[in-house]
């Protein structure tokens, strides 16, 4: 229940960041959708086409579809509103990211997966859609540039194998692990921490 | 019958559009290949990776493949020639777009996809091709941009999915939905129909 | 145990490749890793999916992602050095290109994949990788401006299928086909051998 409810929520931070990225890049409205239903669906989708699950979960799933398609239109329509809560849309993106990272590690060890694989593709849930938001508007993608993004996403990824070889309860353990990626995430953008850029030897 | 003589219809339109854009930025004669079969398979490739069918139907038929390429071949020795048949080239597109959209709903519901999945992985077989072409060459992909090509594809994949739910035949259906779907696009290009943007609040 | 070695030595040689082109976009320590890992384990990934092999060999195999990294660090941290070393990161990047070209049409036609198709997704399994590192990186891919990349890759991913039906030994025909992809691609870059360009009927 607690896990539904933050994955809707998941949902919904990713699909408002790819439809406000997308209305920056002067989509119209079809693609302002398009973007924001592919930011929020594609980690799922890639998770799923790692796993071998045929069809994708999020692609057989109506609800899933109409909330993000209801939270892009939104952003269409109020987007100065929601330009001016930056703050709050970097939020939900860490709870997405921490929700979707630690929720598809799960998903993948409820397959059977091995611990170690089950870490990386849960990483990859987590940073896919948001990757593929910036392919599709030409941008270098934020996980390459903000460092503590897919970091964050493994260490939370990480969290819940451990768990998972200790033996402890799935549900707590997501909880916890979500939770932590959050906030080490929004530790780094208040903070800003930057890792270091190899030094340019030919600038001087 | 029918059927096929539209399916490579489909297959030499997207070919030829994913050349011609080759051509336009410049590759070389392999580049202009590579991105017409890219183009012209790449939608049922994904199909068949969201369908689970290994290896990718498109991998496996031959002739598939040597259609493409003569294509793409034909194109680059004769490019200033299509060129003038922009008209052409954007009415073959849009048959493509219809055959695909259809058919990749057909296909799923085949393989037995509930049917409001098939209806999502027909579009995105219709218009997965014109994507990785345009990520390829480094646009915004004109599905983004051109409203009506998402919505059309979605269209003729929904006209699949209601005659499968009313159990009408599958062959005259798919002809009739992807009729439609060209019908629409046409009109679309011809009546330069547009979405509307958001308003940019900051140029006041 | 000598495909071995070589494999390594291509899975460094795409590592090395990924982690120079992401130094020169200017990405920090953590991007340069991602980069590296992915144009070296992309590859693979892809063929897997393809394949229907869940989930992908290099997720589930941790020394492959050591070695990546381990690469990916060491270019961050001698960067100069490397950069200086062009011609052996082209010469690394060759033997990449054709051990997992021939090793990935091998890999496919044991898993029961018919000829023709076997020697496509080779090819894939060879050209992936960097075509997904210079997405990343926004730039047109190699792949689609070095014509004898491409060329390179099929011929040996063809010369293992030819092997495949005269029933030769697999393990000799893999090495002599990735041994002619090197000497095909050293000699392109050593002639500076270039297929041709279409004609640009507007300049004049």
């Amino acid at each position: 229940m607690l896990l539904t409810a933050l994955e809707v929520l998941g949902l919904v931070a990713f699909a408002a960041s790819g439809a406000l990225a997308a209305v920056r890049s002067r989509l119209d409205v079809f693609g302002v959708v398009v973007v924001g239903l592919t930011t929020a669906l594609g980690g799922g989708i890639i998770r799923d086409v790692l796993l071998g699950i045929h069809p994708p979960t999020t692609l057989r799933t109506w609800p899933y579809l109409a909330v993000c398609a209801a939270t892009a239109l939104v952003v269409f329509a109020f987007h100065p509103q929601v330009a001016r809560l930056r703050r709050g849309v970097l939020l939900a993106d860490a709870i997405g990211l921490g929700v979707f990272a630690t929720a598809g590690t799960s998903t993948a060890l409820a397959a059977g997966t091995p611990v170690y694989a089950a870490c990386l593709i849960g990483m990859t849930t987590g940073i896919g859609g948001g990757a593929v938001r910036d392919l599709l508007l030409r941008e270098i993608p934020l996980v390459l540039r903000k460092e503590i993004y897919a970091v964050a996403a493994l260490a939370g990824a990480v969290l819940v194998g451990v768990g998972h070889a200790l033996k402890l309860p799935p549900g707590p353990v997501t909880v916890v692990a979500a939770t932590a990626v959050v906030a080490v995430r929004v530790l780094a953008l208040w903070r800003r921490w930057n890792a270091p850029v190899a030094r340019d030897d030919t600038a001087g």
